[in-house]
């Protein structure tokens, strides 16, 4: 979740729908604050939600009432995916035919209510390589990469559509083999930027190892995954059922250091710990699924989530990230 | 180095150049012994050296005056690359055009002495994973890699001539470029493998990180990295001076446990161990080339070498890797 809190004092209250003239623009002075719950520059989006809640919360205050569409391209400006994340559930961020990118837009496929068994676990993973941005990462392999055009070609399309099909279905087989897979072009499109972009390290491989031999072990994909530009798993369970099991045999491969809260070890939604249970034996059916892991690796915390809503006007102070006098982080 | 040793004890004394005839051949006792000086299965062409040694052997033992091409295709049959270790320098294994493979088979494009300023060293990165072995990866890239057609029939091909020409010249930059964009390209296709293979680890990704920081301090290209089916990184330095550098260099980020012998952690051509000097501080003009390196990885030992000059018969009984009575590894 990212805040952005704006406060402008000369304006009229808008909760009274009154649109601001064009004319007292000019007397409008922002505040703007934002904070987010959770890590910055890790490769887990931080840049796109940043953008997509600044762009919504202005809209919001100046009574925009714009075509989604128009909104999403005013925030791809800021950082491209930004543009996906002014929306829930399930998105698509459309390449667009124009020479000036304002046709690059996003649109929502599906909203969060529409495939609600899903439970994601992210696994934000410590690294102790320097960041390639993923916006420069980008830019370099463009330039430099000679299977990213064939990619961009012959392979995204294909898969644009055989994914939203797979949504449009809630067909989780389909759904996970296009995710892994596509994620995993990326990082190899990555690698074949000169110089080398590598944003996953052995942890992240160990992860991908774990679930592929848990998705062969159980028969049909119980578990997705994918990584953005960083070490981070992402990974979409099936159902509750699945992400608890998941949730078990990953804090038994990857526990909390000795004198670690289980409570700063594991975020979001907590219910999920609680119902893995942390006491006694791995069950032996998660053994199998997880295979030997011998090998501990580093684990910084997870995230337990689900598919998300999008940007929403916060009507509970409770829930804000930022103190209501200040306007500051708490 | 592979040595490989026969006796047929039933056949005629080859030293005197007399052919065993052919209905004598069913008379024929081998005992063949097998034996590397560097590591097997770890991704350093052990399989390549073996079977190439072992046909090489064989065609030796029985006077076999084939054409070399004929020797690499019976090689190739073994294992793969195995086609072009019967050659030293450089060798080029040209693809073929029949279905049956039997033109597929390698050529020498120059010998070990047309570019002898190059110094080779090797990385044995540890590695704690399990190994996927060549052969069956390369099976598993070609029937799931959606970039590996594209890298074969678009990349490749142009490459190649490329290559021959850097090697014809003694271009070292162009050799550098391809070399390494070549062997990123190739792990790329392994990531997007379904499931994907991870060749390379952390320690890798270190050491192509401090080649290519080396290079673009250096101003122009001073060593060449390409890693084979493994975590192993092989260097290639421009000259002997550069070589001795980097050695200091690899020394200083990867220095041995405390208690391992030098003579133990550096193999092969130790005359560079020696001019590297391992007293004292590191030389400032290194620190720059291999920037901050805070980060300890994990490598197993170097070994120091050259461009080889392919399978040869021992004359020198005490350059043999087996015993020469028993003829099992001493």
């Amino acid at each position: 979740m990212r805040e952005i809190r704006s406060r402008a004092d000369d304006v009229e209250d808008k909760e009274k729908g009154i649109k601001i003239a064009k004319k007292d623009w000019e007397k409008l002075h922002l505040h703007i604050a934002s904070h987010n719950n959770f890590p910055t520059a890790a490769g887990l989006a931080s840049s796109a939600a940043g953008f997509a809640c600044l762009v919504f919360a202005l809209a919001k205050l100046m009574n925009v009432n714009e075509d989604p569409s128009q909104l999403s391209a005013i925030a791809r400006q800021g950082s491209g995916s930004a543009c996906r994340s002014l929306f829930g559930g399930f998105v698509k961020w459309n390449m667009g035919n124009k020479e000036d990118g304002s046709d690059s837009v996003a649109v929502q496929l599906v909203d969060d209510k529409h495939w609600d068994d899903l439970v994601i676990i992210i696994a934000v993973v410590s690294s102790r390589q320097k960041e390639t941005s993923s916006t420069s990462g980008m830019r370099e392999s463009v330039e430099t990469s000679l299977l990213l055009q064939h990619r961009a070609k012959e392979v995204v399309p294909v898969r644009i559509l055989q994914m939203e099909e797979a949504i449009k279905n809630r067909d989780f087989t389909s759904f996970t083999k296009l995710t892994c897979s596509d994620s995993n072009q990326f990082h190899a499109v990555c690698m074949d930027t000169s110089p080398p972009i590598f944003y996953m390290n052995d942890t992240s491989h160990r992860i991908i190892s774990l679930v592929e031999k848990w998705n062969r072990s159980a028969g049909t994909p119980e578990i997705a995954y994918t990584f953005d530009a960083g070490p981070n798993a992402v990974m979409i369970a099936r159902n509750r059922k699945v992400a608890v099991e998941l949730l078990q045999g990953l804090l038994y491969c990857f526990p909390p250091k000795p004198d670690t809260d289980m409570k700063s070890y594991v975020l979001g939604d907590t219910s999920i710990v609680k119902e893995a249970g942390l006491e006694g034996e791995l069950p032996q059916g998660i053994k199998d699924k997880i295979g030997s892991q011998d090998q501990k690796g580093e684990v910084s915390y997870f995230i337990c989530s689900r598919p998300g809503r999008g940007p929403v006007v916060l009507q509970d102070q409770t829930q804000a990230l930022l103190h209501p006098q200040t306007g500051l982080p708490k």
